[in-house]
């Protein structure tokens, strides 16, 4: 199949295509109406404080769901869903150490795993794109840029860190107008955490994103800050529990459920 | 002191009276601009389950906080704050059944509960009135209707059951601005839930009410229901862990939260 081919696919068929291989590369601009998930999967003895951080977090953390205990199927987010195959690239990691980037983490599975799905700024993004407010990475074709801040998480047990956090460049009456729409979806990132100064949190320089790509940021242009679902990850690499999987950036889990199901308002 | 004087402090003095014994009742109308919460305390073994319960069931089960595992501090509520002595009156449960009924819970704490602050309908009513919307029971001096419902939460692990509903009764135009209102407040149970024919949610008679008090329903007024933080209460007293403790149902936890900082927009 075409690239473009799998851009008129639901869903289910996009996770039906990854779970047989046919589609290894990142999921962005896939099932554009529909959520895309960050994942955290953990042994059960760290899933409470795990689940406590996310909690006191929701900005860089909203969690969208947990799994039951072991259990690889997470019918909230599809019937036919199976953890184990539905994500394009997955990384496996023992006392915080990357192990394998495997297409698939049935060799890794184990009866003890809780899965955290959070969420992305995609379903945002496109509510933005709907508004007509342009998104600079995406125009120039890059991944965002993510930024590991100065500003602390609220930690819980032996979870903690830095906010990561996306920017975007925008006009001012454009970040005004972002402000309004990001705060519909508190389920998803929300609204901007900071605008203006980078200095303020800690960034010395816009350029150097310490994850994804750097974009122009042009005269008269705001940087406006949004958390980020790197932060979980980050935290949960930091604490170096013995096991745990996550999904590769960019490489997410297609869900059924609609972006629009995240809007408050 | 007179009960008039008590409407004029801060929540640190209150809690501070209710921990002294100086105030053993409802704390309905006591510092109205500030966030009030439900309590669950529980053994940590049943921790992950109930959390994992309140974040699949997020309109009667809002959650505010959850407490570090023995610790009987929550200073993201408030910094002088005593889980064992904050709250006028407690329900003390073995394998669901009551036991005790203490003004405070010092001789009952043990070093493995957690606490969860769940949201509480003061918040969204406080802003509903300051809207010049108003609240029926408030008006007649009665407490708020509760209606064990037909309609179930999304189970997890040993937790489940019916959802319980508050109903608020209100002219067509006051109902679609509450609807406008309380989906500013996603934290504090959000939008509503029903609003009209209440058998289609398996309620037989308004004028009966599991919880509460039943109010005046008017001629051309529709029933407006929302989730209600007594949900993860049956929930965890069907479930009848060893052990547990709630507020007793009307004296809530006073924290520090203003209301206003849980409207996103």
């Amino acid at each position: 199949m075409e690239t473009s081919s799998f851009h008129n696919l639901t869903p289910a068929e996009l996770r039906a295509a990854i779970r047989r291989g046919d589609w290894r590369k990142p999921t962005a601009g896939l099932a554009p109406r529909y959520v895309q998930v960050n994942l955290a999967i953990l042994p059960a003895a760290h899933a409470a404080d795990f689940q406590r951080f996310c909690q006191r977090n929701p900005k860089p953390c909203p969690l969208i769901a947990v799994s039951e205990v072991g259990d690889p199927r997470m019918t909230m987010l599809g019937a036919d869903l199976d953890i184990r195959t539905d994500v394009p690239r997955y990384r496996v990691f023992q006392h915080g150490e990357e192990v394998a980037q495997p297409n698939n983490v049935l060799d890794h599975w184990r009866d003890d795993l809780v899965t955290f799905a959070i969420g992305c700024s995609f379903t945002f993004e496109h509510s933005l794109i709907e508004h007509g407010i342009g998104i600079r990475h995406i125009e120039q074709g890059r991944n965002v840029p993510m930024f590991r801040t100065g500003v602390q998480t609220t930690p819980a047990g032996k979870f903690s860190g830095p906010m990561v956090m996306t920017m975007r460049p925008m006009k001012a009456a454009d970040a005004i107008r972002a402000i309004q729409i990001t705060s519909r979806f508190p389920g998803v990132h929300g609204a901007p955490v900071h605008i203006g100064d980078p200095s303020l949190i800690g960034i010395s320089d816009l350029s150097k994103p310490e994850y994804g790509d750097a974009v122009d940021v042009r005269e008269g242009e705001i940087p406006v800050f949004w958390g980020c679902g790197v932060t979980p990850q980050a935290a949960l690499l930091q604490a170096k529990p013995e096991f745990c999987i996550t999904h590769a950036p960019g490489f997410m889990l297609i869900t059924d459920l609609l972006n629009s199901d995240y809007a408050v308002i």
